[in-house]
């Protein structure tokens, strides 16, 4: 059959999709959804349809392309298109068996996969993949599958190195900025440890969005490559390199509706670390109240998985469960972390917890590559100078000033103060509401927005020392903080 | 916070969805399918968001309406629009509580076909709920919930009349044009026996399609409820009235993945009885090897549970399970359906199955209405032609020539007759070949196409005695169907 060509000038960046009137849907017995082949000269594409109800838009004999759709074809208005039936793929039926609780092979999990990655599957489909994943649970071996189909199915970064080292923290805690010190200290021992972050959509600031306030973050895969075999070492953002873009997909729509299943937290996870080549991986499980994982049990047993599913996928995980109970640093927002973090590198006066953990991980991950006492070595190196050195040519090496100082960092113009009213000891600090007013404050898009605690779970404070400081970068923002329950977020006894 | 109105000038007919650029949803902290209200005047809408990546369509500042969006709220190009945030819909928890294997009570169904309906929930948050349905199955007691909340939030026809009859046939086999002779039975004794149907998808024709060759089917609510208080009966499109619109959005969902959730099922038909105003149903289950329904252990299965689901939502349901090893009468097409039923109501020579199942059914009505020897009855009023005077009624109420002879009515003029290589006996009829090679001959948007069967089971054959004759409207449309596998369609032993 053929249709005209009528642009719809909306990108969807989705599933590819063609409108066709619902009279001509009618005499081709097509449902949505169903798919059609467009023919171009000799290029084709497989999508999806719509349906349009009104003549206005599509009328009867034209079909309705998004521009991806006719960019990817080289499609003009008006152009003749030969267009065919297409039978769904066949990855529609691994879905549904997956639903009907059958366990899926890794062919079935990489067709999947495959196709949702080249926009085959749309989004009501893949919805009904990550219900089965969800509802039915998925096994180990699923999980290692699907790992392995979303590195497959993604870019991935390589390096002629062994062993690549990588960490990653099961996030749900403020702060927390340890990776910008530990990888520092893990490259000056000459290991090779690149780290890609997403920046952060739920907590104040990401290790992206941190880091960005010392240095571009933002590479192509070649740059970051390039900075890796420089350096030993990267901290850069990884939305532009298509690493684990499946990956992506399937989080967009298990946000919709707060999902979490864990076997796709375990092939997220170890998909991106697997995609930046790492060989051994240290995992941070904070537990506490207020953090993703609550108690020991449930954290000891994803720790157990964690490390039989990177068996599966070649690596070797370490999983260290830690305290979780409060945020780690003193600053919370990029620009007052990356102050905390200089800070501890330089060996000046920093917050003693973020520099002993991250000390600890460091070691933990030197223990893994088979240096013996980890923890010494890590310390050593850090109160050496060797880390802060290091830090200044990821930060050179990434474009930006490798002699930036602290007291330079620029933080918000606007803040405010609270003091205790009374004499006592720190008993409650919400992790929650620490996370919430930084975001109000405006971090972390705006990077010197955030907050600055003074005094931490068990401190003693005297009536009128300040408790934390609230930063902005503009009056309306402070004020928009300010308007929240913020004399909840630290109790005194 | 103000936002300019673009207008995107395409209809979703779905959920309401408006266009943001990436820079404003990341200083909102929105991500896709986040809620927003949109003030105009005094009118507010929420809609689900959605992210334009580029500048070109929706730049920032700016918010991408689609038409029914900005139709809605009487807005235009540029108008300055006040956007809040607004939380996502309670029946989104109540959703991931089926996905958690959690019963749902009656407020709760409710409040989730309340926002289906008013297209507040987007068809990815719909599809988790048909996953959640199908996954974990629906109790008898959410099923009648549903029905009853589908009927709630959709149109309902009303009759001042007790009892107030219907039928309906769990689909799956061709012909079976019983309904339009049911229908004036049951009517022409007094009975009031509305019927709304679809117009077929995927059989070669639904009760409307047949009966748009004798009638026209498209009509207002107030006129059905017109034709029904005249005549006792209508056979109309369930289309445009509303009735059940909730039931055709997950029919809609269910459909991509060939989902058919036992639960809906069940809901879905007696919801669409209960807003035809039915006190007494009469539902069909034809059970054979290519019928929906294979064998009789699921049949009575269904059975009882439609029986005690009828109960709960107030309806007294009979059921018969039927013999759907091969198609009902010997047309199959609407014109060539239409001819037969004519044929039968006229008491002229006419396929006898066809009869003799109508006659059937009309008894087993009469007798849940208390009318004594239903069958004797029926028969009684069909042979003495009041059937037929009751069906040119309601041909003229809904517009039709009531003196419309069987021979006048046009079928295809392109036909081809296969006819029997041997002498022996018919021991074989695919249902789903006359299924699909009579919409391949262009049933049910070509009147005149189908199938005509001039031998069915068990029957005996001569050699060049014909089988059955192909009718299409075009030359080509014959062609396309003389390329399917026409000769197993009917096998000879």
């Amino acid at each position: 059959m053929k249709f005209k060509a009528k642009i719809l000038h909306i990108a969807t960046r989705g599933t590819l999709i063609a409108i066709l009137n619902k009279i001509d849907t009618e005499k081709l017995d097509l449902t949505t959804l169903d798919r059609i082949k467009i023919k171009r000269g000799n290029k084709t594409e497989v999508v999806a349809i719509d349906i349009a109800y009104g003549k206005k838009e599509v009328s009867p004999g034209q079909i309705g392309l998004f521009i991806d759709v006719a960019d990817e074809l080289k499609i003009k208005e008006n152009d003749e298109l030969e267009v065919s039936l297409e039978p769904k793929p066949q990855s529609l039926q691994y879905i549904k068996n997956k639903l009907d609780k059958k366990e899926l092979s890794k062919t079935e999990i990489n067709a999947i996969i495959k196709d949702l990655v080249s926009n085959r599957l749309t989004e009501i489909e893949t919805t009904y993949f990550v219900s089965g994943c969800y509802v039915n649970k998925m096994t180990l071996d699923e999980s290692a599958y699907l790992a392995q189909a979303i590195v497959d199915n993604g870019g991935k970064l390589s390096f002629n190195k062994k062993p690549v080292v990588g960490k990653h923290c099961i996030g749900g805690i403020s702060g927390n900025r340890t990776t910008s010190i530990v990888i520092p200290i893990v490259a000056a021992a000459g290991l090779t440890i690149p780290k890609t972050s997403t920046r952060s959509i739920t907590s104040p600031a990401g290790t992206a969005d941190t880091m960005e306030v010392l240095a571009p973050v933002s590479h192509s895969k070649e740059k970051i490559i390039q900075i890796v075999n420089k350096t030993g070492a990267c901290m850069v953002w990884g939305g532009t390199q298509d690493l684990a873009s499946a990956d992506d997909k399937l989080i967009k729509l298990e946000k919709t509706l707060s999902l979490d299943p864990e076997g796709f937290l375990l092939a997220s996870i170890l998909a991106k670390k697997s995609s930046e080549d790492c060989s051994h991986v240290l995992i941070d499980i904070p537990i506490g109240k207020e953090a993703k994982i609550k108690d020991s049990k449930k954290a000891k047993d994803l720790a157990k998985k964690f490390i039989i599913l990177g068996d599966k996928l070649k690596m070797k995980i370490k999983v260290i469960i830690t305290d979780g109970s409060q945020p780690i640093g003193k600053g919370i927002g990029p620009a007052l972390e990356a102050r905390d973090l200089l800070l501890v590198l330089q060996n000046k006066p920093a917050p003693e917890d973020l520099k002993k953990k991250s000390i600890f991980m460091a070691g933990m991950i030197f223990e893994m590559a088979d240096i013996k006492e980890g923890i010494k070595k890590a310390q050593e190196i850090l109160e050496s100078g060797k880390a802060y050195k290091k830090m200044q040519e990821i930060i050179k090496a990434q474009g930006g000033n490798p002699n930036i100082q602290p007291e330079n960092i620029k933080v918000g113009e606007y803040t405010h103060t609270i003091k205790s009213n009374k004499d006592g000891k720190v008993n409650y600090l919400s992790n929650n509401l620490v996370t919430k007013i930084a975001k109000t404050s405006g971090a972390p898009q705006d990077k010197g927005a955030g907050i600055y605690l003074h005094k931490k779970l068990n401190d003693k404070v005297k009536k009128n020392e300040p408790l934390f400081t609230i930063y902005a970068e503009s009056k309306d923002k402070l004020n928009f903080a300010l308007k929240e329950n913020i004399n909840d977020i630290i109790k005194i006894d």
